[in-house]
C-alpha cells in the first residue's frame, strides 16, 4: 500500500498526477472504482481545488480517469501503456492486432518452455482445471474468463515483463473494444486439447513444441473466423 | 495539412488537448519544433490562456510535449502510444525490451517475405545501398542510421500497422534511451551480409528463411553483448 506525499515544488500539477497515476498503476486504486473525494485528496496531497482538478482531467485525457456526471471520478484503466494502446486498437484494424497478439504469445510459448518455474507449472494447471470445470458445466462465460488466465499464465511463465505487460494491455483492450471476439472462439473440446498439449510442451521445456501450439493454435482461430461470421475480418488478409 | 477548428461546447481542456494531440500525430507540428505562440493558439482555438496552458500540461503529462524554461514549449514525441512505451521503456530491462523487439521483428520479416509489393523491394534496396555505402566510407554514424532504415522497411512491407507502430515506437525509445546500444552493434561486414540475405529471402518470398535470417542476426546480437563491455546485459538472461 502506497503512502501519499505531499507535493513540495514547481509544476504541482504535475507532481499530482504523476503521484495519483502511481496509486493507479498500483492498484491501490482499482479499476472501475471511485477515486477519494476531492476535500480528501485536497488535505491529502496540500493542493488547491484547481491543482487537483487540473491533474485530474490530465488523467482523464490520458485514458486513466473517466469523470461521469454525478457519479465521480473512477479508475478505467490501471496504466498509461495500457490506455494508450487501448486508445491505438480503437482505431486500428482487428486482423492486425490480433497478428501482433499472436507473434507477442509465440515468443512467450517458446520463453516459458525455457524459464518456467514450479510456480508457473502449478498456475497453469490451475487455470487448465477451471478451463475443464467450465467444458463440463457448458458455462461458456466461465469458460473464456479461464481461458484468458491461461494464455496470460503462459506469457507471465516467460518472465519477461515488457512482453507480459504488452500481452496484457493488447488482449484486454481486444476483449473489451471486440465484443464479438469472444463470441468467435473455437469450441470447447478443441480449446481443452490445445491447452493440453501447449502446457506439456512447457512442462517438458520443449521450445519447438511450444512454438508450433500457438502456432496450431492461430490457425485453427483462422479456420474459424473465415467459416463464421468473421469472414469479413479474415478477408482483410487476402489483400496484399 | 490540418486546419485548427474552434472549440464549442463542455470539456475545452481536452477538446483543445485532443486537437493538439492530432496535429502532432499527423507531423503538422513535428517533433523537436517549437509549437506556435500562445498568443497565435489562443486566438485559433478560440480559447483562454488558463484553457490552452492547461491543455499543454495535460500533454506535458503524457509525454507529447515538453516545456523548457526560456525556450518555449516544444514537441517530444509524436505519439501517445510512442510516449507511454517510452516512459515504460525508461523503467524496463533493457534486455527485455530487444527480446520484444524481436519477436516483432520475426513476425515482421515473416509477413514481409508473404506480402512484400514492388514498393517496398525498392524501399529495401535503397536502404542497402546507403548502408554499404556507409561502411564503404566507414561512417558508423550514417551506417546506424541507414541500418535503422533498412529493419523498419522489413516491418514497413508487412502491411502490418499495428505491428509497425509498435517496432518504430519500441525502436526509437531503445534509440534515444540507451545510447549504448548503437555502440554495440555488430561489425560492418556482418551486416552487409545479413540484409543481402535478409533481402533476398524477402523477394523470393521464402518465409522460413527470412524468420531464420532474424533469428540469427539476433545470435550474432547476443555474441556481440557477451563478448563486448554488453556482457552484464546479456547476463541478465541466465537468472532463470
Amino acid at each position: 500500500m502506497m503512502s501519499i506525499k505531499k507535493a513540495t515544488r514547481i509544476s504541482l500539477v504535475d507532481q499530482v498526477a504523476t503521484q495519483m497515476e502511481q496509486l493507479i498503476e498500483t492498484g491501490t486504486w482499482p479499476v472501475g472504482e471511485k477515486i477519494p473525494p476531492e476535500m480528501e485528496l485536497m488535505v491529502e496531497f496540500d493542493v488547491s481545488r484547481n491543482t487537483l482538478r487540473e491533474a485530474v482531467r490530465a488523467l482523464v485525457h490520458a485514458g486513466l480517469l473517466e469523470t461521469k456526471q454525478g457519479s465521480g471520478t473512477i479508475v478505467r484503466s490501471s496504466s498509461s501503456l495500457g490506455a494508450a494502446i487501448h486508445r491505438h486498437i480503437e482505431r486500428a484494424n482487428l486482423f492486425e492486432t490480433l497478428e501482433v497478439r499472436l507473434a507477442l504469445e509465440r515468443e512467450a510459448a517458446q520463453k516459458a518452455a525455457e524459464r518456467r518455474n514450479d510456480q508457473d507449472i502449478k498456475i497453469l494447471q490451475e487455470s487448465m482445471k477451471k478451463c475443464w470445470d467450465a467444458a463440463k458445466n457448458s458455462d461458456h462465460i466461465q469458460f473464456i474468463e479461464a481461458d484468458i488466465l491461461f494464455h496470460k499464465a503462459v506469457v507471465q511463465a516467460s518472465h519477461n515483463q515488457m512482453l507480459i505487460d504488452l500481452y496484457e494491455h493488447i488482449t484486454d483492450a481486444l476483449n473489451t473494444s471486440v465484443q464479438d471476439l469472444t463470441m468467435l472462439r473455437a469450441p470447447l473440446d478443441y480449446e481443452k486439447e490445445i491447452h493440453q498439449e501447449l502446457y506439456e510442451a512447457i512442462l517438458a521445456q520443449d521450445t519447438d513444441q511450444a512454438v508450433k501450439n500457438v502456432n496450431s493454435y492461430m490457425d485453427e482461430l483462422k479456420r474459424t473466423l473465415t467459416n463464421k461470421k468473421g469472414s469479413h475480418i479474415w478477408g482483410e488478409m487476402q489483400q496484399y
